[in-house]
C-alpha cells in the first residue's frame, strides 16, 4: 500500500473549501488570457526534497523515516522511492516533476556503475511518465554530492573530475531529451571556492566556460530541443559561487559565445541571497533575454542560508508572474517547486500541505497578474514616465552620431534646467496591493 | 591662519616612535621590490570626506564647523576651502588628491553657471597643483547630488537631465585632463532604481551604455591617455544601482563594447555591501582584465550602509594588495582613500589620525604582500594545485576538439576514479598569518 | 490657499472604487468583534517625515520644496508647517497624529529658546487640536539631531549634555501630558556607541537607566497616566543602540526595577534590522508583558538601513495585528506611521498615496485578524500541541518540586522514548494564507 | 599505529621557524603579566569537529573517511575514536579538552542504552585524562541532534522529551564533576521556534526558565563548583533560539533569579550571526557581571551560517583578550576551539594546520593585549572621556534623590550650553594598529 495511501488526489474546491487538502485557487482547467491555467503555470515536484532529503541538517540526523530511507539506496530502495514518487505526483496532480541523476538511481560508486544504474532507472521513469502522463520539466546532474566533487566538478583542479563531470552531464541531458525533457539545467553547487588563495580563478572560469560550450554543443548533436539553463546561486555550500546570479551569468555566457544559448533557472531563495529582490532576477533575466524558469520557494528573511521553504508571498509572486506574462509567459520553461517541508513536518500529509500551499499563492498571483495586465495601470505608468526618450529628439540623443561636445554645447546653448517631477512610487505600489 | 596650523608636517618616525601623528611604516622613500614606496602605493586625499562633508547623517546635522561650513558655498567659501584642503595635503604628505566637480567649485544652479564656476576653479587647482606638487589621481563629476539627478543622471525618464549629465562630464573630464589626472573615474550613485515598478530596466540601461560609450569617445577626442574607471556599489542611494559589482559591469561591457575601455574603481566598503570580499572584487578585476584603482576605505560589519572608514584590517589589505602586486602594481590606479574620520571626530587633528592611521596600514601590507611574493609559499600552492592542468593531457581536455562524447566515452573506458585531495585551506590561511 | 488645497478629503469607496484617493478597506465606523476599525486601529500622522524631512539623504539635498522647507525654521515658519500638518491630518482623516518636540517648534539654539519656543508652539497645538478634534498619540524629545548629542544624551560623556535631555524631556512630557497625549515615548538614537573603544559600557547604562527611572517618576509626579514607551532600534544612526531589541530592553527594565513601568514602541523596520520578523518583536513584547504601540513601517529586505517606507506586507501585518487582537488589543498604544514617501515622490499627492496605502494595509489585517481569531484555527493547532504539558503531569515536571535527579530516576525507571509529533508548520502557514 | 603517527609533537620553535607544524608565538610557558601563556588561555580541543563530524554538509556527504568513520558508532569506534582523539590532544599540547555525551560515547537509542554507554566511556575518558594530564574545560550533553530534539530539548511540546533532556543532563553534569570538569555548558539547539504560529512562546521559555533552574539546583546538589554557562546563539538550526545573544539571556537570567548563578559562553561566530561584533558580546557580559568563556573560532563575513571556522582575525582577538585581562583573566573558563577545518582539508595534517593557526593567533592576541595593558593608553581616553562623570557633580546627577524637574530647573537656571567634544575613534583605533 502507498505510503500516500490515505489522502485523496488533491482537487480544486473553491474558496468556500474549508478543506486544507484542497486547491482553493487551483482549477487546471480554469481560463486565463486564452489560455489553460496548468498550461500558464507549468508547475512541478522536485524529486529530491521530497523523496531524497530525510529532513537531516547540520546539527542532527533523519527525521521523516520514508518507507525507502533508513540505509542506502540500493536498487530496490530506488524502485519503491520511484513508485511512491509517481503515487504522490498523481495524487497532487502537477503537470511536471524534475530530477537529478543521483536522485532517482541506486547508489554507485564507479563511474561503469553510475552509466549502468542510472540507465536502470531511467527505463523505469519512462514507465512511469507512460502511464501517469506526467512530464519531465527539467532532469540535471548531481555533481556536488559525492566527496570527488568537494572542490567542484567542471571547475575541480583535478582534469579527471572534470571528465566524470562530463560523463555525468552527457548521459543526463541523452535521458533528458529521451523522456522528452523541456530543459536541461545546470546548478553548480561547488563551482566556486571557499577560499581565494588556494584558487586560480582564471584557470577555473575556463574549464567552466568550456564545459559549458560542450553541454551546448552536445544539445545540438543529440537534436535535444528545449534550453539549457543555469541556476544562479551566491554561496552555499561553497563560499562564494560563479554563478552569483543573473548579470554575472550574463558576462560570463558573453565572454563565452553563449549568450544566445542558454538561459536562467532563477530560484526565489538563491535571488535573496544574492541581495536581490526576486523580482528584480525575473525582470533582468527578461531584460537581457536570457529568462527561461524559475525554482519557486522562499527563504526566510533572518536566516542566511538557503531554506527552500515553499513559497507564501503573494506580492512577491505576483509581481514576479506579472513580469514573465508581460514577456509572453513560459515557453520551455515552468515553476518547479523547489522547496521542501520543514524538518519537523514529518507526516505525509504535511509534503501535500507544503504543495498545495504553493500552488495555490502561484494560481492566485496568477488571476492577480493577468488582471495588472488587463487593468493596464503599470503600463501607463512606465509609459507616461520614459515619453520623453520615445520621441524623436529622445531617441537622437541615443543615436550614435551624437558626442559629448555636440550635447553639452546644445545644453549650454539651449540653457536647459530639467525639473524633478514626481517618480510616484507609493501610487505605484498602491496599485499592486489593489490587485493580490 | 590655517585651520590645520597645529599640525606639523607628518614625518615617517618608524616602529619606536610613540607619537600618535607620525608614520611608523610609511617611509616614502624606501624601496621595496625595486620601486619607492610611494610609487607602489600612489596614495590620494579625496575632497569630498575631508573638505565638504560638514558631519552631518540622516538623523543630525553637521558637528564639525570647519571654517568654511555654515553657509551656501559661494565663490569665498569654495576658495577658502581649497587653501585648507591643499594645506592638508601639504601636511600629510601623500602624493596625489581626488575630487568631484562640484566638491571644488561654488555652488551652481544653473548650466551656465555650473560651466562658469567649475572653470574657475579649475585654474586656481592647476596653480595649487604647481605649487605643491601634489597631483591628480583622479577627477570624477558628481551627478547625484543635485534634485535633478534624484531619478537618476544618464538613466534619468528625462532626456534633458542626460544632456546635463553629459555637459558636467564632458567639462570635468576635460579639466581632469587639463590638470594631468591620470584617470577618470565614474560612479553612478543614482544610475540605479528605488522601485522596480516604475522603472524600465531596458530603457535605462540603453542610455547608461550610450552615455559611457560617449565618455570613451570623447577621452580619446581630447587625447586623454588615462584610464576611465567605474566604481561599483551595489545600492545606496538607490535600493538597486546598475553598477552591482565588477562581475555585473563585466557584462555589461562586453554588451556595449567597452571591456578593452573601461576598468574599475574598485571600493572596499562597496565589495562588502555587494557580498563579496574586497579581495574577491580585486582578484575578479584582475582575472577579468579590468583592475584599474582601488577606494581604500573599509565598511562596518555589523552596519548594512557604506560607512566609508579608514582601512585597518592587516589582512585583508595584505591579501588585496598582494593580488595588486603579483599583477605587476598599480599602472594609472592608486590608492585613493574615500574614507571620512566619524560624526564625533570634529577636531582638526583627527582629520590626520584618520589618514594616518589608513597610510600605515597600507605601508604595513606593501612590505607584507612584498614579502609574500618573494617567499613564495602561495606560488607553490597552486602549481602545485593546478599542475594536471598544466600537462599536455589538462590542456586537451579544453581543446575545442574535444566534446562530452568523446571525453565520457574515454573516461568510461578507462574506468577513471578521482581521489580526493586536500584543499589546505588551513595551511594556506596560515602563510598569510605567518605575513602580516 | 493650502499646500493641500487640491486634494479633497479621503474617503471609504470600497472595493469597487477605482480611486485611488480613496480607501477601499479603511471603512473607520465599521465595527470589527465589537468595536470600531477607528477604534481598534488608532492610526497617526507623524510629524517628522512628512513636515520636516525635505527629502534629504546622505548623497543629496532636500527634492520636496514644500512652502515652509527653504530656510532655518523660526517661528512663521514653524507656523506655516503647523497649519499644512493640520490640513493634512484632516484631510487623510485618522484621528491622531505623533510629534518630537523640534519638529513643531522653531529652531533654538540655547536651554532658554528651547523651553520658550517650545511651549510657544504647544499652544498653538492645542488650539489646533481643539478645532479639529484630532488627538495625540504619543510625543517624544528629539534628542539625537542637534551636535550636542553626538555622543549621545543621557548616555554622553559630559554631564552637561544629560542635564539638556533631562530638560528636554521634562518640558516635552509635561506638553504630552497637557495635550491629552495618550503615551510618552523614548527613542535613543544616538544612546549607543560608534565605536567600544573609547566607550564605558558600565558608566552609560548607568547614566540611561537613571534617567529612565526619573522620567517614570516625573510621568508619575505629574499624573501623567498614559504609558511610557521605548522604541528598539539595534543600529543607526550610531553602530550599537543599546536598545537593540525587545529582549533587551526588558533585560534592562529588570535589572532597573521598570519592568511594570515601561512598554515598547515596536517599529516594524528596526525589528527587521534587529535580526528579527516584526511578528517576533510583537510577539516577544507580548509574551514579556510590555506591549504598548507600534510604529508602523517596512524596510527593504535588500537594504541594510532604515527604509521608513509604508508598510505593504498583508500577511506580516495581518499576523501582528492577530497578536495584538489576541492580547486584547491596544490599549494606551496605536498604529503610528513613522513612515515617509520616498525622495522622488515630491508631489503633495504622493503623501497621500502613501498613507492611504498603509491605513488601506492596517484595515484589510484587521479583517483577516478578526477572521482569524473568530476561526479559531490557530488557536487549535496550539491547544493541540501543548496539551500535554496543560496537563496535571505536564504542570507537575515544572514544579519547584522536582528536579533533575528525581525527574531522571522516573524517566529512566519508565524506560520513556518520546516519538516525534509533525508541527504541521505548512499547515499552519496554510491557515494564514487563508485568510489574507 | 594512530592516524595521526606522522605528526610530530607541536613545539614552539619562535618567530624564525619556517616550520608550518610548529608554534611561532604560542611558548606555553612564556611570563605574560606574572602568569604563564598557558594559564592565561586555557585552550581546549572540541571532541565534535576534529573526531566525530565526517566533513559532509547539507549538499554532499562525507569527505574525512577517518578510521573510524563509515558506519554506526558502536563501542569499539567510540574506544576507537577515544584513542585517537587523546592521540591528537597529546601531539598538540593543549592543556584542556571539551565534549557532548553524544560526541564521545557509543551510539544509543533508548534512555538505558544513553545512560549505560554514557557512563562505559566516562571510565575510559578518566583513564585517558589520568595517563596525558589533559583536563576537562567543559561538559555538555547534546540534546538537538537525536530526532527526539527536533522541536527542542526542555522546550518540547511533549514533556517526554523535556524528561529526557533532564536525564541526559543530569548523568552529564554528574561526569563532568567527576572528570574534574571546569565548566557544564548549555547550547539550545533547538530550544527556539522554526515558525512562530504554531509555538506558544510564554509556555516555552517557563519550560526553559525552571529547566534551567534544576540545572543549578543540581549542580549545588553534587557539589559541582564550576560554573554553569549558556552559549548564545541567534539561529541555526531553527530560525530563532531564545538564547539569541548576551543581553537576551540576561534578561532571560534575570526573570529566572539566575543571573548570579549562571555565566556566558560566547562562540565568536555567533556573536556575528546574532548582529554583534564579538568583542561586544564579550564587554557586554562582563559589564553585565556574567563573563565565563569563549568558543573561539570565526564565521565568514559574506556568509550568513555558523562556518565555525578557525580564528585568524588578529585585531578582532586582541581586543577580545584585552577587555577579558582588564577584568582579571579567565576564572574558570577558556578558549575552547569550536571550529572545524573545511570539508576540503581531509588530511590528518590539515587538523593541525587549523589548530596550530589558532593557538598562534590567540598568543600573538595575549601578548599585544598585554601590552596595551601595560601601554595604558586606552585607560586613559576613557579616564579623560568620562571624568565629569567620576566628579562629586557627575555622581550627584545621578542620585535617587535627584529628578527631571530640579535637574531642568538648575540647567535652564544656568544657562548650559554643553559644547562637542572630539570622541577621537580615530586616535583610539589607531591605538590598536599599533599594538597588533
Ligand atoms: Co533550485
Ligand atoms: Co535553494
Ligand atoms: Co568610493
Ligand atoms: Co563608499
Ligand atoms: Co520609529
Ligand atoms: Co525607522
Ligand atoms: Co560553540
Ligand atoms: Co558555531
Amino acid at each position: 500500500m502507498s505510503y500516500f495511501a490515505d489522502i485523496e488526489p488533491i482537487k480544486f474546491e473553491g474558496l468556500d473549501s474549508s478543506n486544507q487538502l484542497a486547491f482553493r485557487y487551483y482549477d487546471k482547467d480554469r481560463m486565463v488570457m486564452g489560455k489553460r491555467m496548468e498550461d500558464h503555470l507549468r508547475m512541478a515536484v522536485c524529486y529530491w526534497h521530497s523523496f531524497c532529503w530525510d529532513g537531516f541538517d547540520v546539527f542532527g540526523g533523519g527525521t521523516f523515516n520514508r518507507p525507502w530511507h533508513g540505509g542506502p539506496i540500493d536498487q530496490a530502495r530506488a524502485d519503491h522511492k520511484l513508485d511512491e514518487a509517481f503515487e504522490f505526483f498523481t495524487r497532487l496532480g502537477l503537470p511536471y516533476f524534475c530530477f537529478h541523476d543521483v536522485d532517482v538511481m541506486a547508489h554507485a560508486e564507479t563511474i561503469d556503475e553510475h552509466v549502468r544504474n542510472f540507465a536502470n532507472i531511467v527505463d523505469k521513469i519512462q514507465e512511469k511518465m507512460d502511464a501517469t502522463g506526467i512530464k519531465l520539466l527539467w532532469g540535471t546532474a548531481n555533481m556536488f554530492s559525492h566527496p570527488r566533487y568537494m572542490g567542484g566538478a567542471s571547475t575541480n583542479p583535478d582534469p579527471d573530475v572534470f571528465r566524470f563531470a562530463a560523463t555525468q552531464v552527457r548521459h543526463c541531458i541523452e535521458a533528458t531529451h529521451r523522456l522528452g525533457g523541456e530543459n536541461y539545467v545546470l546548478w553548480g553547487g561547488r563551482e566556486g571556492y571557499d577560499c581565494l588563495l588556494n584558487t586560480d580563478l582564471k584557470q577555473e572560469k575556463a574549464q567552466l566556460g568550456r564545459f559549458l560550450q560542450m553541454v551546448v554543443e552536445h544539445k545540438h548533436k543529440i537534436g535535444f530541443k528545449g534550453d539549457i539553463l543555469i541556476e544562479p546561486k551566491p554561496h552555499e555550500p561553497t563560499k562564494h559561487q560563479y554563478d552569483f546570479d543573473v548579470e554575472t551569468i550574463y558576462g560570463f555566457l558573453l565572454a563565452n559565445g553563449l549568450e544566445k544559448e542558454v538561459k536562467m533557472n532563477i530560484e526565489a531563495n538563491h535571488a535573496t541571497l544574492s541581495g536581490h529582490s526576486f523580482e528584480h532576477e525575473v525582470a533582468s533575466a527578461i531584460n537581457l533575454g536570457i529568462f527561461g524558469s524559475i525554482d519557486m520557494n522562499r527563504g526566510d528573511p533572518q536566516n542566511g542560508w538557503d531554506t527552500d521553504q515553499f513559497p507564501n508571498d503573494i506580492r512577491e509572486i505576483t509581481t514576479g508572474l506579472y513580469y514573465i506574462l508581460k514577456n509572453g509567459g513560459f515557453v520551455n520553461g515552468g515553476n518547479n517547486f523547489d522547496a521542501k517541508v520543514r524538518r519537523q513536518s514529518i507526516d505525509p500529509a504535511d509534503l501535500f500541505h507544503g504543495h498545495i500551499g504553493g500552488i495555490d499563492i502561484l494560481a492566485r498571483s496568477l488571476l492577480n497578474a493577468a488582471a495588472m495586465i488587463e487593468g493596464g495601470e503599470l503600463d501607463a505608468v512606465l509609459q507616461d514616465r520614459y515619453a520623453d526618450w520615445h520621441s524623436d529628439k529622445g531617441q537622437a540623443l541615443l543615436s550614435k552620431d551624437n558626442g559629448l561636445e555636440a550635447i553639452s554645447d546644445a545644453a549650454l546653448a539651449e540653457g536647459i534646467s530639467p525639473q524633478p517631477k514626481s517618480g510616484r512610487q507609493e501610487y505605484v505600489e498602491n496599485i499592486i496591493s489593489r490587485y493580490i
